[in-house]
């Protein structure tokens, strides 16, 4: 056994030097962002039936983070705020209009907006894209358009379809079309893999927006009928076998312990789907909802060389803060002509100081919904779970919860609390004094 | 760092030998039996702001169970089954007219029961008792009068008041009363500590009922206002502490490789008592209530000599099959003058083979309420989970429900699979004939 010890250590010696791992260089990112992925869909986030045993061991090597939000509710938005570090009302990715984007919308990411693909590849990264974009689907807003070296997957949604179907594409050509959704998961990870290999010799950044478990649910046949959750649960066990192959490619090309690899969501559960959407756990409601249901995200860290392994942070994060934390690490710099909405988390993730997002603000629909200011959130406006169709609620007082105490915000303390509703409404009032108007880039038609 | 891996085995080698643990000599036994923790309550079974580590890292070293259920979702009648591996409606231990066991209760565990702590003594167990009882606090039902050598606790729960208040008892004697409740379960630790100390030459079982989180919640000083999650955090958080200093001993005293410890609870959150009771996770209802909410709970087996480590049953299991997985560990012989409820789990602990439980009944206050067989759970009746002194609902047709594609038990199945329907009533009907009428023991006043 200590034979055996030793000489995987003597293995993975060799191996870390064949990749850019001196840990005097910044560290490789990998961003795995799920598609409509619940709070409560993994067995280390507590679902009985879902089993994800490579997501089980990256929280026990890593960190589980249990209070982190997505920008936004639905697709477009939440990966708006993710790659730019900016809450989407500021640049058009929030509508009052239009949900989302769809196959005959004219708009998309603005080009002076800066990703993290740009800034890092400026700074020497080699930068790709395997998976659901969904931020513009005409040239000049698809990812080679936003920094990325190389670019395969779909450009929206799988549900979305117009004549001839979803499209694949891989850099600005469309290579197949309808793709064939059973195989998608299993072809990003093929693609994640060969990346790793490519530019295991370069500073990386891996960004791999999937496409499940957003319905329609497809999956690859060694997946079929395995599950005891059933389809939702087959779907989420390959993304967790996703997981595992791309880990397994990290180790197998050295780079394992100097990249910080971020599992999450793009938003909480499409509840109206009932059994083919997933679950949030013990908190309200789902996508489409600024309750936490809806915008808190099953979210893991990993980084050998840097995280303690097996540790938890309760505090708030969120998506909008990789730009600022990626940045720090990189050592490259944010732009400084712009408001940002990110916070550089490296002193929590190195568990050396308490994470400095202290609020955050709940947008949908081009609206302003609430805040979360430490422990306490206060809603505005709610939208219902499921019928999201339906017009939104105005709360006159607001909702005020918990959420520390009250994950499940069931118990409202505004008549209680005065003084924090007061907190909370000052906190709304100055933040919105630094909102300028943005073109809605959601609202905008295709030009015939 | 080899050096102390060697040095640490070495160390852990010599502890052993201290300790009755020659692998062919049957597994000491600890069961950890928390009161009204929920489902969702710890860190491993997703709870966001409850820190446990030392349960996690237990998880992370043994087994854990999701589909694991008490025998009913109330005090009395779930100890009861534990203990005997005999559904409480078979010995008088649920009740139409008593919910549980009262102090002006005359009734108890009757004295023709076997225990595993009767059957464990009979095989050269030392048997230990620490913690609340609830199975009948006059002399002749308490924890000596049932198998165990010593006994250290409350007799009944800890809202239970007569004039004096609680008391706390050492065998049969009386020693405080009103009990501090703020320091039981550090009071707990520390007997549960001394017996693996005193015991750990002979083959042992520690049962170990803990008085919390039932309400009152009381913490000691070094807990309090410590949990993000407020009280009721502060209070699992002690739990798990606990738990920690158990599994310390059993190392300190070279007893750990081969002590089966069971973690578990008497049944769901009591979630009348809002934030001070606690969460079922995604599942449906709680304490009181048939649904998974009342009876499924969160369950982690850790035997490093047998369990393989991270391993993850889905499979049903109940606390009433701790009798027959003990006595087949300890090479005991089952009682064969009546009729057991009790499954055998060792192939599923071993990793060797499927759980053999495939049916469980759900009973409360004396009646069948439901039957899970497979993945399909049935409801006859139900109750609400908050108001549940309302009277039940009957349901014709029954309720039906696919728990594991839906453990939150939200989409009846019932008018599209007549045929599981049918399969479910015929269990129902089969089991019924095994009961036969028992005296109802908790509806016996105290003998004036």
């Amino acid at each position: 056994m200590f034979r055996s010890l030793l000489f995987g250590t003597f293995l993975s010696i060799l191996a870390t030097q064949t990749c850019f791992a001196d840990k005097q260089q910044p560290p490789n990112f990998v961003v795995i962002f799920c598609d409509d992925l619940g709070y409560g869909d993994l067995g280390c986030f507590g679902h009985p039936t879902i089993r994800t045993p490579n997501l089980d061991r990256m929280a026990a090597e890593g960190q589980k983070w249990s209070s982190f939000y997505c920008a936004a509710p639905v697709c477009t938005p939440s990966r708006a705020g993710l790659l730019t570090g900016r809450l989407p009302i500021r640049n058009g990715m929030t509508s009052a209009k239009r949900v989302v984007l769809f196959p005959n919308s004219g708009g998309g990411l603005p080009a002076e907006e800066v990703t993290i693909a740009e800034l890092l590849k400026e700074n020497g990264y080699a930068t790709g894209c395997v998976g659901k974009w969904h931020l513009g689907h005409l040239p000049q807003f698809l990812p080679m358009a936003h920094g990325f070296d190389s670019y395969y997957g779909i450009p929206y949604s799988n549900d979305m379809h117009k004549p001839g179907g979803v499209p694949l594409m891989r850099g600005q050509e469309v290579i197949e079309q309808p793709v064939d959704q059973r195989t998608v998961t299993k072809r990003y990870t093929e693609e994640a893999v060969k990346f790793i290999e490519t530019n295991r010799e370069r500073p990386f950044f891996l960004y791999m927006p999937h496409t499940m478990p957003h319905i329609p649910l497809y999956v690859s046949e060694a997946f079929t009928d395995e599950s005891p959750r059933g389809l939702y649960g087959d779907v989420v066990e390959e993304l967790d076998w996703s997981v595992g192959e791309v880990l397994k490619a990290l180790k197998k090309n050295g780079c394992d312990e100097n990249t910080l690899v971020v599992f999450t969501s793009d938003n909480g559960p499409w509840l109206s789907f009932r059994l083919e959407g997933g679950s949030a756990g013990l908190l309200r409601a789902g996508k489409g909802t600024t309750f936490e249901g809806g915008m808190r995200v099953p979210t893991i860290f990993r980084w050998p060389a840097k995280i303690p392994a097996g540790t938890l942070v309760t505090e708030m994060g969120s998506t909008l803060d990789l730009m600022a934390t990626f940045a720090h690490l990189a050592g490259a710099e944010l732009p400084t002509d712009r408001t940002l909405d990110s916070e550089d988390l490296t002193p929590a993730l190195l568990g050396e100081g308490a994470s400095p997002r202290e609020t955050m603000f709940f947008y949908t629909r081009g609206e302003l919904y609430g805040v979360r200011q430490g422990p306490y959130k206060l809603h505005l406006w709610t939208r219902e779970p499921v019928r999201y169709g339906r017009p939104p609620i105005k709360h006159d007082p607001p909702l005020l919860y918990h959420v520390e105490h009250d994950p499940g915000e069931q118990f409202d303390l505004a008549a209680k609390k005065p003084e924090v509703l007061k907190q909370l409404q000052d906190a709304i009032n100055k933040h919105i004094e630094t909102v300028e108007p943005a073109v809605d880039q959601l609202a905008i038609p295709v030009q015939k």
